[in-house]
């Protein structure tokens, strides 16, 4: 698995998923936040293209993104393409500036990912119509999920409060999570409570930014 | 939130419960592999020292660890808290060694996070008598997760086959989440299926190490 630090990012190319996916689209803003440009193979998931075994070769969990190299290595996982992508072009940094702020930032990924994402992935895995046909749904915790999830929005609300963005003063990998977190919920029919100003504050900055067209 | 890249280990301290609390351990673990020594302040969970207000404060979600400078600045988040530990002790490394095997280690240990430790967590939340207390157990959803776990704990041993370690030939952060989340797993009532040799070898091996009784 050794390989140089440094990798030509014209190699690479990435296993992608149109909008609403979560996970894919957080690395289609990073690349626009940061002006990377990388070839992009779609992975129609609808069709189920994540589960056939010529992309399970490349992710044995059957998800997207990959991200692949010129000699095949596969990267899986959002954040570690993510990260392994700020490594080879460090500016603008969007996983913190210093030990500090990249814990901040970590801390608040993380947050985000298992107070809130984790919820709503739980209400469109049980109770969404368009997973139906995937396995057993179990309403009624899809149903504690919701209300979890909007508990968890009024937690977020109040920890954002006047902050500019989630992890400090500036844009950060942390706002790229949030921003797919809470559009997807809204997909999925979890609106942010119109009550929750600066969680609808933050919403509007961040998505006012270009990338969030990605 | 501006702070050094670099802040003397003797003023900080960890807020900690003992096992088999997997967050917690997962900090003792990297911290034995490091030869760092920090303060741990003990929080009782089972008395619900986490959701007081005293600690509150520290970390609005109520949850352990919890990494206090002396400014009483926080960071919470096991990962956050290592990753930071990373930075100010860089030897030996392990969260990679350089961009590619860092990626490895990020995707290794959210794997076991999602694929693995969010599933036993289920189990623990929905069936287990210990937290029967907390909340409305989803009997069915909890079960449903037994076996989706153990299904992972497949896929897992298949995965490692005959590495050494998670995310290569040498031991990584990915090892200690994954020793903790099978050491949960083993405390909630769910064995490593003893078929799985390559995943009981490697259990032997990380618990060989000196650092495994943290």
């Amino acid at each position: 698995m050794d390989r140089p630090a440094r990798y030509p990012a014209t190699f690479m190319k990435l296993y992608n998923e149109h909008n609403p996916a979560p996970n894919p689209r957080r690395v289609r803003i990073f690349l626009a936040e940061k002006g990377i440009s990388i070839p992009l193979v779609h992975v129609p998931m609808r069709q189920g293209a994540h589960k056939n075994p010529e992309f399970i070769v490349k992710n044995s969990l059957g998800q997207v993104p990959v991200l692949e190299l010129d000699d095949g290595s596969t990267l899986s996982e959002s954040i570690a393409i993510c990260r392994y992508l700020e490594e080879l072009h460090p500016e603008p940094a969007l996983f913190g500036e210093d030990a500090w702020q990249r814990a901040q930032v970590e801390m608040w990924s993380r947050r985000i990912e298992f107070a809130l994402m984790s919820r709503i992935g739980a209400v469109w895995v049980n109770t969404h119509k368009y997973t139906a046909h995937l396995g057993t749904q179990y309403k009624d915790f899809g149903e504690a999920s919701r209300l979890r999830a909007l508990k968890a929005m009024h937690w977020l609300n109040d920890e954002i409060g006047d902050r500019e963005f989630l992890a400090g003063e500036r844009y950060s990998m942390a706002d790229i999570v949030a921003l797919t977190t809470i559009d997807f919920a809204t997909f999925i029919g979890i609106d942010m409570p119109p009550e929750l100003t600066h969680l609808n504050a933050w919403h509007a900055r961040v998505s006012a930014r270009p990338s969030a067209a990605a």
